[in-house]
Formats: structure tokens, sequence, C-alpha cells
């Protein structure tokens, strides 16, 4: 098909797609002459995913590009590939882990404290770990009382969402990055959805009818 | 204290501050002269929230105005509490629900199908159970296999969540739209970072040391 098709099947303006194919984001056409090319079903699926990652993932196009790059990895090991997709959705100043030396005296925080007392096997050097310091931090700046009991109840909810993040990987491993990255960044939003829904449910449940 | 302390207790460039008054984000100081004011720490407090907001919660500078909007009602019957502050997080053409009539006609969809079928009581006419459609239909684009049995799974661990959430809304209708809003925001981001250190600890418990 022509560009003009291609925009028109994923509702975006030929501009916004001729933009994508000049940032690196959707992969060049087959030419059929010097100022034409033509386009297949694989471009509409990679249109449509640097809209989802975008639209609905919140991810900047920049980010976008970052996680595009981790699902091309031709090899990754099994076991590296959850770290590698996590780091792949965080800037590039946080990609690189510090040396394990570094790692091993990373500071004391109040989300490093609580992974151990939990008995969670991760990296005291993870940088999601201060993305969790930030954000206990802003609940606490607003006064939301989020204390360890109330957030080992939550911990406790999300290792089951967790659970069904990891049992939904398949073997293979370009399809593991595949389903870990994309996973990360597009159930966020369905996890937040149901949350808003669920308080609803439960407040009725409690309170009364609503 | 001056407007340029106030900046330097915030982190923030004096410039910044001003566009914070300017934009009605920030209640104004106690004029001292005719062109300067002071400022105290309900003035601290309100700029660290909106910067919270902002740049913990993602939320845009407009949307950020509507919260504080909402936590500022004087009066909210404790029921209507939870879904005003729900709307008051989403755009301003989705803060008016159309009138019952037209709700009880809403669209049939896959996030309504589902909340009925789990007997979720939320109505019908929720923007949010559109909001799920999306980010529903984005995971299916992009392939991920998220069926109704990953989906029930997801609720389940969600609807724990939730609990905690209620059960942490005080019983003053202030205090309650205040707890709702922020927490619906502020804590959105505890709970992604929680779920990828949950994903790996469950990772390396399934597949071996990392």
């Amino acid at each position: 098909m022509r560009i003009s098709a291609l925009a028109e099947r994923t509702d975006l303006p030929v501009a916004t797609v001729k933009y994508y194919l000049r940032a690196g984001l959707l992969h060049p056409g087959t030419a059929t002459s010097r100022t034409q090319a033509t386009y297949d079903e694989s471009h509409v699926e990679r249109v449509r995913l640097v809209r989802a990652l975008s639209e609905v993932g919140g991810l900047s196009l920049a980010t976008v590009g970052r996680v595009l790059e981790a699902l091309e990895e031709p090899e990754v090991e099994r076991l590296g590939v959850l770290g590698a997709a996590q780091r792949s959705l965080l800037g590039p100043d946080l990609v690189t882990l510090p040396p394990e030396a570094e790692r091993s005296a990373a500071p004391a925080s109040r989300a490093r404290e609580f992974v151990r007392a939990r008995g969670w096997r991760v990296d005291p050097g993870d940088p999601v770990l201060d993305h969790l310091d930030a954000a206990w931090q802003a609940c606490d700046d607003a006064g939301l009382g989020l204390d360890e009991e109330r957030m080992d109840a939550y911990a406790d909810a999300v290792e089951q969402v967790a659970v069904v993040d990891v049992e939904s990987v398949p073997a293979e491993p370009h399809a593991a990055v595949r389903q870990v990255v994309l996973g990360t960044v597009l159930v966020d939003p369905v996890l937040a959805a149901l949350r808003r829904l669920a308080q609803q449910h439960v407040s009725v449940i409690r309170h009364g009818a609503g």
C-alpha cells in the first residue's frame, strides 16, 4: 500500500507517519520508484505499536525508540530478559547499572529496607528502587499516611499481579522480551483503570449503594 | 518568607513559583507592600503538592488545577466522594456524565461485559470503562494475549489493592476527598514500581538465581 493508505489504516496524518519514518520508529518501505515506496502489514502493526506505547503507555517518542530497540535484540539470555527490558524503559542515564562494588554500597533507603524486609530478591542497585523512594516520598509529602503496613498490603496484592505477569512470558527469548517490555508498559494503564473500578465496587459494598 | 525563599525551599526557579501564582495553582501571599508579598508554610506545602502531582503523578498543570479544585470543595456527600474525585482526574469533557437514560444505553463493550460478569457494582456509564476498553484494545493490538482469564487474575489482585485504598479513606468528607484524589494519582507510581520489583522477585524464584 502507499503511505497515504498506511496513514488511513492507522488513523494518523501522513505527516506523522513520515515523522515516524524519519525518526527510525518505522522501518522503510520497499522503494517502487525514486520518490515512492510501498508498505505492508508489518508497517501497520508497527505504527499501531508506536501509537499504543506513546498514547496508552504515555511514553515519550525517545523512550518508544529505546523500547523498540530492546524488542529487536537478537539474543538475550533468559534470566537477563526482565532486567534488560525494564531498564530500556528508564532514562538513558539509568540504563547502565553502576559497577558491582558501588551497587553493594547503594545508599540505604526506605525502598531498599522495605524489599529487604519482605525478602524480595531484587538487586539493591536497581534504579526502580529509586523510583519507589521518590514516589513514596511524594505520598508522604502529601500526607497520605502510606506507612510500612499499608505498603506491605499493597505489595501482597502486587505480588499476585507479578505472578500473572511472569506466567504469561513465553519461553522463546525474542517473544519473551516483547512480552515483558510491552506487558510492562501497556498493562500499567489496564491495572490503573481496574483499580478505579474496584475502588468504586469496594466502596459501594462497604458504604451502601451509590 | 519572600518568594525567593519559597522558591529555594521547594527547589524551584522563582519564575516557576510566579507561574503557579498566575495560573491560580498557588494561593496569593500576604501583601507587605505594593510589589512584595510574604509566604508561609501553607505555600510550601501547596507548591510541593503541585510538583508531586505533575512530576510523580504525571498530570498536566491543567489537570493539577482541576484536582486542586476538587480538594477545595467544601461539602461532598460521602458516597459521592469517590466518583467526583475520580472524574476530576479525567478530561473536562468527561467530567459530566451523560443523563441516566443514555447511561443505561451505554454501548456494549468488553470492559462493561467484564465488570458485569465479575459482579462489580460500577456505573455502566463511567468513563473509566472506556479507558479500560482502550487500554485492553492496545494490549490486543500488541499481541499480548490478555484474555478474560488473565484479566480476571489481575482483577482479583487489584481488588485487594482497592480494599487497602478504601480502608485508608478517613470519615471526614474534606479529608476523604483529599485522600481519594491524591491517593489515586500518587499511589499509581508506587504500585507501578512495586510491580517491577515483584516481577524480578517472582522471576528469580521461578527461574533460578539472577
